[in-house]
This record gives C-alpha cells, structure tokens and sequence, in this order.
C-alpha cells in the first residue's frame, strides 16, 4: 500500500473513531484519550491528522456532508424525497452521520465552531431548495409552494422526526417514521398528477443505497 | 401572605430560576450555586423545596406539561392546530419549557431520569392523537390518518422546526415557521371541506394565548 493511501485510511479510521464517541459521549465529555483507544492508533499518528479535539469535530461535521449523490430519476420531486430516504437508512449504520447529527444540535458545539456548527443543515437545506425549484421549473411542485422555506421546514421535521425515532428505538424505526413524514409533506407540495406516482415506501432508501454501491463496484 | 402561599410562590420562584439555567447551559453544565444566584433564595430555601440537581429537573420537566388547556372551537381539528400555534408563541416567553425543550434532548437527562425524561413528549402525543381521533369520527380527518402516527410525527417534526428556529433567529421566527408546517401537514389529513376554513396564521397563537389569559382575568 502506498503511503499515501495508507495515510487516507488512517485519517479515516480516525475520523470514525472519533464519530463513534462524539455520537457516543458528545462534544464535551468526549476525550482523546477514548478516541485513541477506539481507533487503535498512536497519539502522535492523530495528532498529525487532528491537532485537537475541535478540530476533530470539524472534520466529523464536514465528512458527514460527503455523501453519494442521489440516483437520478425520471421524476426531480422523487429524487428530492429519496435524499430523505437514503439519508434514513444510511444514519442508523453510519457513525459519522450519528456523531454529525449530535454535534449539530449541541449549543456549545455551535458556540465553538460558529456557522460552521451548522453546515450540513444549510448545505442540506440549499440542494433540497434547489431541487424542489427545478421540479417546480417542470411543474411537478405546485405553483404557490416556496422551495426555499419547504426545504427549511423538510431539514428541520427530519431533524426532529430523527431524534424522536433515536429515543423510542435507537433508530430501528426510522425508515418507517421518515417515510410517514414525507406522505404527510406530499400532498402540500406535490402536483395531483404526480402525487400518485411518488414512491414513499420505508424500503426504498436501502434499495437505492444498493443501487449505488453496485454502480461503484461496477465502475471500479 | 399566608405562610403557604408564599412558600408556592418561592417554590416558583425557584423553578424558574432553575429553568433559566437549564436551558441557557444545558443539565450537566448547571450548578446549584447559579439557579441560587438567579433565584435570589437562601440554599435552605432551595433545599426545603428541591432535594438535589436531578429532582430540579423533575420539576421543571413536570411544570412544562402544566400548560392551558385549547380554547374551544367548532372545528377540533382546528383545536389540534392551535396547540401547536400556542406553544409557538409561548416557549419564546418562557424559561419552563424553554428548559424543557433542551433538557428532553439531552441523552444524559434520559438516562438519569428514564420514561420520565420523554414525560412531555409522550404526554403531548398522546393527547393530539385522541383530538385527531375525535376530530375524526367528526368527519374532519380523512379516513385513512392514523391518529396515533401523525400526532408521534407531529411532536417530532414541532420540535426539529423549534431546533432550527432556535438557531437560526434564536426563536424570532418560530411562530411563522410551525405556521408553514402546519400549512404542509394539513393537506394530507384534513378533509377538503374543512381545509380552506382552518387558520393557520403565524400571529393565531399570540390571539388564542390574550384571549385564555382575559379568560381567567374574568373568572379571577
């Protein structure tokens, strides 16, 4: 292995480490020493990736925004829900995407980084306004809807819908509850013609997680 | 003032200087030595009321559920909407559910205090799901709602848009913001005949809350 690759995949483990007891512990219990233990590495090897615990954090929160791109669709507004879908079933099984949502949503987190604390919800919030304002351009989102506050109101409800599924059952039903958020957005935003057609189903953010994975594999 | 009034008022007192504390600094971060100092009492004081940290919590997580009850109106799915749009206009105002609100999110506060730190959470739950039932068997509801899932969605999705109105205008919008998730959520489970006569209007709240406070001013 070269010894670049072989650096990449010590950040990486390190960076997941550190996820795990961010999303573990939070911001402010969370230790280096624990992140040490977890990741298996020497001091000197995170510190020469992490020169310390904030910036550890950062570089949680801005891996979590790295995420695959949607799978296109024949339909935008289907694309705009299965973000929300994938993102369901890929935070149950991604400490990286648990320790980002915790960090996020801790004030002291907020106070330390700034607008940065808030990253991923204002990336999120901007690609989720720029897809609803495409699939108005094609007429499949009702006129009066404004994409921007729609997409405000879609990051903030998963938000919440994610917390109260992480209390009632450590996110086995989170699939099921986010699926249940968007037949309840639909028929506010959604044209008529096309409201039938959008697929809601709990099932669909692991198919499409599949999909992609198999499109990686077959590319490389 | 009869002895045990006063010792309701100081009681009170002592409550809201705790919720102050709690919800500026989180549960862990606050010190009895604060809520002492906010409160202006003696530690005796304190101590006859409240035995420790944790039994404060228990308070001011019992005292938030202790809200009015909705003003009646003809339509009760209208009712189901003006709890949401009263607790819009209140929790900017007041330090209770302030507190609340932050310390049901803290992991560690659930772990200390088990089911009863999610009290307000299934409380809240569990009477929108009986007004959307009856609001149901009235004929409001479409047939096909689940009252026990859209009210669970609705706790969860009210308290993510809270989250992003607190840290986008530090609750300056929260009114306008659950006004538009209400206006989302609507469509799919009014029936149309009752839909274009519910209001959903951000400054409701703030008229519902005079109105319930001239109320008991009258009675008085």
């Amino acid at each position: 292995m070269a010894q670049q690759e072989r650096a990449i995949r010590t950040r990486r483990a390190i960076l997941e480490a550190a996820a795990t007891v961010f999303a573990e512990r939070g911001y402010a219990a969370a230790t280096i020493a624990e992140i040490l233990a977890q990741a298996g590495v020497t001091k000197g090897a995170l510190y020469f990736h992490f020169g310390s615990k904030e910036e550890l954090a950062r570089g949680v929160l801005s891996a979590q925004v790295s995420g695959g791109r949607p799978v296109p669709q024949a339909s935008k507004l289907q694309e705009w829900v299965d973000v929300g879908l994938v993102l369901a079933h890929r935070l149950p099984r991604d400490p990286i995407l648990q320790a980002g949502a915790r960090l996020t949503l801790e004030p002291e987190v907020r106070e330390l980084l700034g607008e940065e604390g808030g990253t991923a919800w204002a990336a999120w919030a901007e690609v989720s306004a720029g897809m609803l304002a495409e699939a108005q351009r094609r007429g499949e989102v009702l006129p009066h809807v404004n994409p921007k506050e729609t997409a405000e109101l879609m990051v903030g409800t998963w938000t919440g819908v994610q917390l109260v599924s992480q209390f009632s059952s450590g996110w086995a039903d989170l699939e099921m509850r986010i699926a249940a958020l968007f037949r309840h957005f639909l028929p506010a935003i959604a044209v008529p013609a096309i409201l039938g057609h959008l697929d809601t189903s709990p099932e669909r953010g692991a198919r499409l997680v599949a999909e992609a994975d198999q499109q990686v594999a077959d590319q490389g």
